[in-house]
């Protein structure tokens, strides 16, 4: 695994149960995934990728930043990478992501790649005079994104992308009317096998994910249809090998339309390590080494994940255990043994049961004990 | 963790999630917790188990076999150690288990201490002419354990316990007439804070632990009424810190009767691993950490644990998963990554849901693969 994060941390236990050998390539010492960390070194650099690549069987992430050309480069030397290369291209670029999905006919929001101000402003006035604009690579947890009602307001991006040599553009959307964000992962092996757990709602706040609901609560069931629909109509299109999250918008009139990709485990997929008989982790590991694909129904009526940002000025999760623990025994925590700094992931916490009311409740309780 | 097998093994993931720091003396290279084996060397050696407490905040265990001088000392130089060497003796040693378990008026099959020969002939002629004979320290799994018809049986033990200088007797009790084997496992922190999971059935064959079922079946619920009574006794009794298993035999007239105890994380506890809120595994971090313990109920109706032995001539179980996950995507897979020889425990399978008979169907045919 290429990445060090608490996606590579997470993939650890079911690696262990399973009896896989997992090793982790991190960007630096004290990674999140540091127990398995078994390589340190920078994941742009190709000979750091290509030694550690001698010493596995099949590549693969924590996240999408890997370079193209080391990808290809390593396919090229014979070595397994999943997602390949060409799937993941639609995750790394989001200008290309949405002209694939567009070749599929999935539904998504108006679109555009822009190359100047003047291209932005024509859109903005097409558009009801505001849209969202993202950075076409790199961006995360709402960095690289801004809502514009002016072109002049994301000129800064223009600046850069006219220095960095490539020409490059940024993508403008229009703004959706959307009720609620949806999200279904769906895991695809190399031979083709697919296996999709239950459409989730995402609850985003200041652009970050703050809650998962699983399954997405719903009198529209029709609509998690067509999100499921979409979802398997992503995966086989981008022929994607691994866990793919595809996070959609759900709107007021009741259409579902695409948001973003990603290529690997995600945060709306947390809630799977005790919600689903086949946790995320599991199942991506089982995906990349191309092994038959475990069952992904709920072990319980409802599943509420809630992240934990930012954390105490104390130090990591572990320091509030002996209250929170004791108040919520049946709450599961996950600390990322992470250096809480404001607004950063540093853990989440998952209840399961009977009612998503009192679930919610009381992950949304336990996970408050860290703030 | 001092033990570098399969119960440290298992004790990874949930010190991953809890952002707990585990390490490991692991007795040699390649052990089956490998992963996190900070150390190799001889538990036996005070410097090695010295030098490795250091680097440490608690030491527990993966089995039972650290000398009580060793114990002792490690608490004279102020570390912290769970189970506390005054409760560990009695998984130690079976003969000062029966007299403290005697003492705790705990029932338990007739037994007795013998130095000799004709000792043992006089509890046989006692107690119609057959009986099972024990080592007191150092067997598992059936190791250690003959049931004789004749003194002479066991003239090796004898003989053994002779040349080792330390005037040592061997345990002697009555067969009993028993329908079933039970367990109840315990966890206890140092403040005093107790958690029990169901009493479950443990099936063996040979000697060993070959399928569990959570919770024990019954039509005569009293009898695990006793076993949890007996259980929650002995916990409070030894005073135990971490998790305790109480082996019992349930005889034909329903009675309930102490076998055996294990001072960790035990077999019969594997299925809690999906089966309970929080695993025998987690909830052993949380106690010898003491941190408040977690909720033990079931995540579902039933868990049957089926034990993989020996294991395919190819290797471990891995080289059999393409055909095992496809057949049981709902079944559990646990690889202890050990190389199969005939008998050895080299991993398991567990499976959850609504009907114990299903469910034990399917765990029994999942485990089958590995045959």
């Amino acid at each position: 695994m290429i990445g060090g994060g608490q996606l590579a941390r997470m993939m650890v236990p079911p690696a262990i149960h399973l009896g896989l050998r997992i090793s982790v390539l991190a960007e630096n010492e004290g990674s999140s995934a540091e127990r398995a960390a078994d390589a340190v070194g920078d994941y742009r650099d190709p000979e750091t990728v290509y030694a550690f690549a001698e010493t596995v069987d099949v590549v693969t992430f924590d996240h999408e930043h890997v370079p193209q050309a080391i990808l290809r480069e390593l396919e090229s030397r014979g070595v397994a990478v999943h997602p390949r290369p060409e799937a993941l291209q639609y995750a790394q670029d989001k200008i290309v992501m949405r002209e694939k999905l567009a070749e599929l006919g999935v539904p998504i929001p108006d679109w555009a790649a822009v190359a100047d101000e003047a291209e932005l402003q024509a859109f903005l006035e097409a558009h009801g005079g505001r849209a969202v604009v993202k950075t076409a690579r790199g961006g995360y947890d709402g960095k690289g994104v801004r809502v514009v009602s002016d072109a002049a307001e994301v000129r800064d991006w223009f600046t850069a992308l006219a220095e960095d040599g490539n020409g490059g553009h940024l993508l403008v959307e229009e703004l959706v009317d959307f009720v609620r964000e949806l999200s279904q992962l769906v895991a695809r092996r190399p031979s083709g096998e697919t296996r999709t757990w239950p459409v989730v709602e995402t609850i985003q706040r200041d652009g970050v994910c703050a809650e998962v609901l699983a399954p997405a609560p719903t009198d529209r069931p029709a609509v998690l249809d067509e999100a499921a629909r979409i979802g398997a109509t992503v995966a086989e299109g981008v022929a994607v090998t691994g866990v793919l999250a595809v996070e959609m918008f759900e709107t007021r009139d009741g259409r579902v339309l695409v948001n973003e990709l990603a290529m690997r485990p995600h945060n709306s997929g947390h809630f799977s390590i005790e919600g689903s008989v086949t946790s995320q982790f599991e199942q991506h590991l089982r995906a990349v080494a191309d092994l038959p694909l475990g069952d992904t129904s709920m072990t319980a009526p409802a599943a509420v994940m809630v992240n934990v940002l930012g954390g105490p000025a104390e130090g990591p999760m572990p320091v509030r255990y002996p209250e929170a623990l004791a108040a919520h025994p049946r709450a599961k925590f996950h600390s990322y043994d992470k250096q809480p700094r404001p607004g950063r992931k540093v853990g989440h916490v998952t209840v399961t049961g009977e009612r998503l009311d009192e679930v919610r409740a009381e992950a949304t309780a336990a996970a408050r004990r860290f703030a």
